[in-house]
């Protein structure tokens, strides 16, 4: 369905870059400045020359964190869980962990490797394709330290979460191995990242559960930042921010190794504890009620995400406020309320999930929702007291069903020449 | 996780597309030009604004043909048929696609209905966001003429395609009374769209089917109207295009409805047949064999898609040319061969699918594919004579399975003040 002129020759990928960098060099100059009509195109006009900063983003793989974890969340995601195939053990998991790793790092980097069409390991499904800010994120569940004889290296809150009354979960699409979090603006260099991560493992460990997702498309929005899950409700404002003072200490495992409990060793420094929920939202019910009655329930406005005691997006609710008649603007109930950190003790996680829609269940309702990611230093502090909390009383709960579940540890970002995870199955 | 600052106030519709356009006219005049790396950021820098044609482009919603056929094909898709429920008649079908077009038009223009946090039917996913290029196409399958009493009005063309003797076609996935696509280039604005039209036939009509898809992200690739499929190879590079003489006889129906055959009526005049297959990929295979065994199989360089036989994408593959050793250089039963226009008649037809990718399957086999949709004005002379080409002998038949199929009459595009549908509704 092209309407380019003939091609004579492959884009080189020095060409790629440049052409995508200068974009990105000037696009960053563009203010939000004018007044015009949007840009109306004919149905037979030719989509001008792609050139933008989507493409040509790259994210670092080496660093004290994996990527993944601050990087913004992208269009398309991809959650995998592995278990070790029978007679693997710690050698073969490091074997495929560096295997992961080299691959993680060349896909990410857009390198000439991951993009030569003779390559036989290469699906050339990203070929021609930016880096598109992959990230590659790799994480251990529990059982993986029991298989590989490392339970001395077990940390404390790599403890199974406690149950919760309104849980649903189906067992095998929860915990797993291994885990692997893909995340990119184009959905075909994710495929391409999953494809290759998942044939490199055969010999090793078998599929356990997949899940895809995604997110607002860069360049959707003026408001980029703003996530907005399927309910249409803002998501995620009160995250905390990498700028913010106590970030590190809440989201990641210190140093020291302390903070995560006797058993854990070092190997975990840098690291982070993921939880994932697959969370169906039942939105056939939830759109039947009014956008006032959904915005009570949130105690956000719909169209902005602020708060319903007034303000922004990035206001802080005031859960003391009370209307005319005595009763709290934000109520009871609500899930602002519920999850503040201020009713929770201080406890922060970062939130950093995809939405999902894989199409329709039997009894006629979407399979849709959130794939919940959090990341937090610790679960038993970020987590588990805020899930505990809505679980007794939030006014979002008639409208979700958390479907599975799994957390997981992350180790800390490669130094340069190492793989993910080598601090344990070598440490 | 976002790092912006405070934003007191909703951003206005105004501000949005004043913002996105000012970005489009500007990146319009960016050059393939400059040899800079690409560029890198930091795992905590926030994204720059979004400012791109991504979110402001708009199809038109009137005009001679319905938008989604020549529209280029966007990074989000879903494919949904329904059937009429029992006591539902023709009637009841104008009124819904009565109210379909009202809805169709409003969001892909983006009008303030649509983006109106107040209004009840809307769910609130797409708000803040651009149109970002949404289409609603919507068609007529063969069943819905007789519930509706109106086979007077059953094109000829519209009879069952033929059964090829590789389908293996689930028929619950395939068909249906009504027929909608839906693309847009950001996944909440296009599952915005499906959820509206999916709650305003509660009434009227079931969902029997539903399909999700995915292409390129814009801006990812500097050559954006290259398709590359699952298996990583340059797709579509045959496509007829609108700027080739006899495009509109291809692809439309003409106004005097004499070419589709006797009992069609000229309700469909401007419109074309929409051929749907759900064409899964055994990627595990595919991706066992070497790149010269998968080029051998296309005729076409995986690098680029250029022809076997030299040249680049868009250059016409020499079918007649021989190796030093007297063998074509194009495989008898190379998939370029066995579709080329030349050998088949002349018949042509617009590909304009999206790849799909749902997980995988019990046999642990990745469930993904194309979702292949073929436009043409008269499927008898379009899919169907290839399709039986295929059959008996493609190189490419080993390594997928046609699973779902459906054949449906698009009409034309709606004056303005008309619903799709009126002239056969109401004629």
């Amino acid at each position: 369905m092209t309407q380019h002129d003939h091609e004579p020759h492959p884009v080189s990928r020095r060409r790629l870059l440049g052409t995508v960098s200068a974009a990105g060099a000037s696009g960053l100059a563009l203010g939000a400045t004018g007044a015009a009509a949007a840009q109306a195109v004919g149905q037979d006009e030719p989509r001008p020359p792609a050139l933008s900063t989507v493409g040509s983003t790259r994210v670092p793989f080496h660093g004290a964190h994996q990527a993944g974890i601050t990087t913004p969340a992208q269009a398309h995601g991809h959650l995998l869980a592995f278990d070790l195939k029978p007679g693997a053990g710690r050698k073969q998991a490091a074997t495929l962990l560096r295997r992961w790793s080299a691959t993680a790092r060349e896909l990410m980097a857009g390198e000439p490797s991951a993009r030569n069409s003779r390559n036989a390991q290469n699906t050339g499904i990203a070929l021609d394709a930016g880096p598109c800010s992959l990230t590659v994120t790799f994480g251990f569940g529990r059982t993986f330290f029991s298989r590989t004889g490392l339970t001395d290296q077990l940390p404390d809150a790599l403890a199974p979460l406690p149950e919760f009354s309104s849980d649903a979960l189906d067992k095998s699409r929860s915990n797993g191995d291994l885990w692997v979090q893909i995340g990119a603006d184009d959905g075909l260099v994710a495929f391409d990242a999953l494809r290759l991560i998942q044939r490199q493992a055969a010999g090793t460990a078998r599929l356990r559960w997949q899940m895809n997702g995604f997110n607002r498309t860069p360049g959707a929005t003026s408001r980029p930042m703003t996530v907005r899950n399927l309910m249409g409700q803002v998501d995620g404002s009160r995250n905390p921010k990498p700028s913010e003072r106590n970030f590190d200490e809440r989201i990641f495992v210190p140093g020291s190794g302390s903070s995560s409990g006797s058993g854990s060793g070092s190997w975990l420094a840098g690291g982070s504890y993921a939880v994932v929920r697959r969370i169906r939202m039942l939105l056939d019910d939830w759109d039947e009620q009014s956008p006032s009655a959904q915005e009570k329930v949130i105690g956000r406005r719909k169209s902005d995400g602020a708060p319903l005691t007034g303000g922004g997006e990035h206001t802080r609710p005031d859960l003391d406020k009370r209307s005319a008649d005595g009763s709290p603007v934000i109520a009871a109930n609500a899930h602002v309320r519920v999850t503040a950190p201020a009713s929770n003790g201080g406890a922060a996680m970062l939130r950093r999930g995809f939405s999902y829609h894989d199409g329709f269940r039997d009894d006629g309702a979407p399979d849709a929702g959130l794939l919940f990611v959090a990341w937090q230093a610790d679960p038993l502090r970020g987590f588990v007291p805020v899930q505990r909390k809505l679980d007794r009383g939030d006014a979002l709960s008639p409208f979700i069903r958390h479907e599975a579940s799994g957390l997981f540890a992350v180790p800390g970002g490669p130094a340069k020449g190492e793989y993910v995870g080598q601090r344990l199955l070598e440490g």
